[in-house]
């Protein structure tokens, strides 16, 4: 058997080899070294939830079928399962909650570094909430709306849903949320509920459970949401932006920050104040300035509103300071290695945390406050060109790989280029098309990439099986790291790989944008608090055609996932009536209940269901499959 | 080296031979069989955050050192920890929130199974919270105290802290929380954050996590004080009672009926209704109509308010099925051992779960509300009847041993016993004994059972032990359980156990008290939940004498700990000021600066400390230590 290669991605081949030369160890060194792996753990039967354990169930039947307490693998699994929604809804929602006390702040007429950005989607938002803004002063709309995503972190009565999943879904689809009992009615209550539930001695019902993770993955959703809908009031509403993507992005001759995280309120301002900076930078040496480049889902927010070219995605972030060239990773939240500390030890590189609860032993921390958001951010490039003056040339090696990206495809901006076909009915020229197959289907790529399979091969993989057979592409999150930095949000990546009959649309489209040619291949929607964007404009079909999610030809595929962020979001794809490939092997595999639950019972329940598949060709016809069997229930 | 002995509660080890000759699986045999545990879970070195993982760090140095993402031991460990904290903050606070709601509805003129029984103590909380309620109608004061409770699950304000440990604690404490940035202001949101931080990519500092940590189990005091003086207000304030315990309170000729979980929401309305339906027990063929036993932490709350009997605590709740003649056990949340429902098999229990997050595969469900609670408690016990008539008397043994107990020393009622000494200044007889030395200090012992360790054994001698060395003892949850079952809640204890100094004070206020003789040797203060008793006793010494928590000589143990609950009561003892000892090997020694910041640098920033210690003789030595110390710091 071949060893499986780490990535498909040049510019990491280009640097590996000279990491390893340096001694430097990287994810892939660390994942080797942790093989074998806990195989209980694998399957999900492993139970630490008290100290009569740890407790792990045999799976081949020969050693205890029960914990301790006399939890069987059933239940282990499902706790473990429903813990990890509760961590990816925590993560998402916290995020969120950040972003509306800070559209209260400005509603307030604090927090000067912030303005509101969008006002008519401000007021678009307050229509869809029922906030009637029609008269009101535009801060009285953001504190009204704030105060109403708020409520979604603090209500107490559990019969009223969360406005924003309440306002953002198909009728039918709240009425099923409801019947179920799985509308979350408080993003952290619903949290809490879970760690309660999960607690020794409590549900020892799998399915329970499970249902209590599917109410924990709404509230994730709801949280990602009111995240992305304010985040485009603040900073704006992403429009088609062409720019570059993959480490060759990184400059010698500049001072190169990389902003690394998730939460736009700090990459937005150290923009803003980096821009002013220039000049200092050049007194420092660098000819051409500050060069801000984006790691992770903060590369996604900035590359979309600012066009900022993306360096890398989660995996390959240590490879950013191998470069040599980095010379500030500034960091707020999430999937942040703690590795890169040591990483850039090796190096010049100055690694900055910015946030109370996000700190990392060895990093330089700058606190950052909405109130006091420039001058820390100022602090912050006065770092990065400090460090630039400490860089040593003889260790830079900046990769020579780099792709055009075509970023930023919001709801809005497909609807704009959709409304140049048919101003008067811009779904139209979409939905003919899918009815009459020239789009087969969609299909959402999100989720991390995971040192378990071959770096960003699976997503495009996948990707290109799916155009060939005529399927549009959306993605977001690392997903959209790959796509951008080996060159699938272009038009040649169209003209490469789609379908001849979603070649055509494309190009239709493209052209009557103003683009002189196709839409890129993959649509880029942003980071992955952004998946929210696709339900936004999947809701908007299903409306348009009278029926529900479930009926869509509308697939979800997180081919690379490792997160809990991602296991709350393939698992609302699930309760939204998706079916959701994952190409990891999910550990449940200990369940035969929880399996199933996840693989068969929820279609029934809800339409949606994963599809676990490890080899991408077969993935790809699995989601074909999907989409065929949508087309025959549509009579299409 | 001798075996360890499973217990020594005489009327398990009366039940346990047959248990094995009847081939019925119990806890102890489920812990011998998952032995030897997991090594890398009980140094809490197994990360299972993400599904990069499982990873494991070498405790000896030669296998990897950090996680697939970087993460070293220190972030695993106190990542693991710092969700355990959530884990048991949640499930307090839940039962808290399910109180105040109910408070609320009452306020509201709903509920109609409840009322405000405590109509004093409302309005003493009403003051506390600066409420205001001299001329208000009662039922306003209601709706006001558990609106102003809600309100610590869903304030959005970071910099306004919880209504509940504000006005509970000493000033300077407030201080201190607030300094070091862990004084919760939402229970909710700061569990959320937990489950934010430790996504992830997020928090590696380990120090930085564990204030996070103390801040949730902070959290987790103000669900479980809320949560304690509330269900007072509904239930009535505990006052001393004297009933039995031990499985010996079973009685072969009535319909048994086991409340086994936590909230008196539940067991408060199965008791009422019980009573009333004891002729259609009798028409059943039970000669002596119904009787009710108590379990775990619902058994404390149903002993304390109405004197009736506790059958068993956690370790033993199997037992009290294997006797053949509990009809039904009737539970609601945390602590249920899910094996249960495998050993009613073997007999003719009914298994009933009420709560619809917490259900157990095989139990009969009846959803119980509390807009119905009435007819939901009446189906309860015609369950139990009916399953009375399915009874083998063949299979039925109840073991021959129960004991006194003398229960119900709710904070009130110490107070009250105090002011029969001196009617004008309560608190002068207990602090003049205090500071003459006749009583050393006071010890409160809570926490769990746990078969790492022989049931009820630490409990027992270290009591003994710390009593002979004139120390006030305390005790609540499983704690209370055992000294309850063990005889040690009677005055014969005190004679037998007491030191002179001790045994002279004790008798002292009981003849006072108008108990013939002296107060029992362990003061049984309530559930888990109400561990927060024991912090208002000890608020009002401190407040008297004009220090800090930290400088009284109190301390306190969990000498059988195990669940996530037990975890966040130690943390927040410690963030309290208290020398907490815990008597089974935390999951946390694979992390040095975990370590050493829960039992060094936690005394410099908090006053508390954990001391760790399994042997129970040197346990009660240091624990006499700390006491000295602290008598030593304020010479006396």
């Amino acid at each position: 058997m071949s060893k499986m290669k780490n990535t498909i991605d040049p510019a990491v081949n280009y640097l590996l080899p000279l990491a390893k030369k340096a001694g430097i160890e990287t994810v892939w060194d660390r994942f080797a070294a942790m093989k074998p792996q806990c195989g209980f753990g694998e399957l999900g039967v492993c139970c630490r939830i008290c100290w009569k354990g740890p407790c792990r169930i045999d799976p081949f039947g020969n050693g205890p079928q029960r914990g301790v307490c006399g939890a069987d693998a059933n239940t282990i699994v499902a706790r473990n399962l429903a813990r990890m929604i509760a961590g990816g809804a925590a993560s998402h929602s916290d995020h969120g909650r950040h972003i509306a006390l800070t559209l209260l702040e400005v509603g307030e007429g604090h927090a000067p570094a912030y303005r509101i950005k969008d006002e008519q989607k401000l007021r678009s938002i307050a229509e869809k909430l029922n906030l009637a803004p029609a008269d009101k002063d535009i801060r009285q709309v953001a504190k009204e709306v704030a105060l109403a995503s708020l409520e979604d972190y603090s209500r107490q009565n559990y019969s009223i849903p969360c406005n924003w999943t309440k306002s953002t879904m198909t009728a039918e689809r709240v009425d099923k949320l409801l019947d179920l009992g799985i509308m979350p009615h408080n993003i952290d209550a619903v949290i809490a509920e879970i760690m309660a539930r999960t607690h020794v001695g409590c549900d020892a019902d799998a399915a329970n459970i499970l249902l209590g993770g599917l109410k924990g993955a709404l509230a994730d959703y709801n949280g990602m949401c009111l995240s992305t809908e304010l985040s485009d009031v603040l900073f704006g509403t992403p429009e088609p932006v062409v720019t570059t993507a993959n480490l060759g992005v990184l400059k010698e001759d500049a001072v190169n920050i990389a902003v690394h995280g998730h939460n736009p309120l700090l990459s937005e301002i150290v923009c803003d104040v980096a821009l002013k900076m220039n000049e200092e930078a050049k007194k420092a040496g660098a000819k051409e300035g500050i060069n801000i480049v984006g790691i992770c889902c903060t590369g996604n927010e900035v590359m979309m509103r600012r066009g900022i070219p993306l360096a890398t995605n989660y995996l390959s972030q240590e490879m950013a300071i191998i470069t040599g060239a980095v010379d500030a990773m500034v960091v707020d939240v999430q999937c942040i290695m703690p590795a890169i500390t040591g990483v850039a030890e090796c190096f010049h590189t100055e690694i900055i945390t910015t946030m109370p609860v996000n700190k990392i032993t060895g990093a330089t921390h700058i606190e950052f406050r909405e109130d006091s958001a420039i001058d820390s951010a100022r602090k912050i490039v006065e770092l990065a060109i400090d460090a630039f003056k400490r860089r040593d040339r003889r260790k830079v090696n900046i990769p020579d790989y780099k792709q055009t990206a075509i970023a930023g495809f919001s709801a809005e901006a497909i609807m704009a280029a959709l409304s140049k076909i048919d101003a008067k009915d811009p779904l139209k020229p979409l939905i003919d098309n899918i009815i009459n197959g020239n789009i087969q289907g969609i299909a959402l790529f999100a989720g991390c990439n995971n040192p378990r399979t071959t770096h960003d091969n699976n997503f495009m993989t996948i990707a290109k099986e799916l155009a060939k057979n005529n399927v549009l592409i959306l993605a977001t999150g690392c997903g959209a790291g790959t796509f951008a930095k080996n060159g699938l949000m272009t038009q040649e990546a169209t003209e490469a790989y789609a379908g001849d009959s979603l070649k055509a649309v494309l190009t239709t489209i493209g052209k009557a944008a103003g683009l002189n040619g196709p839409l890129p291949l993959v649509l880029h929607m942003g980071s992955c608090v952004d998946n929210s964007r696709a339900v936004n404009v999947a809701v908007t079909i299903a409306n348009k055609l009278g029926v529900d999610l479930d009926k869509l030809p509308l697939v979800a595929s997180a081919p690379e996932f490792m997160s809990e962020k991602a296991v709350a979001i393939g698992t609302w794809a699930v309760a939204l009536g998706l079916p959701t490939h994952i190409g990891i092997v999910p550990q449940i595999m200990g369940s035969s209940v929880v399996v199933e639950f996840l693989t068969e019972k929820a279609k029934d329940l809800l339409g949606g269901y994963f599809i676990v598949e490890t080899d991408p060709k077969q993935a790809a016809a699995k989601l074909v499959a999907a989409i065929k069997e949508r087309r025959k229930g549509l009579g299409i």
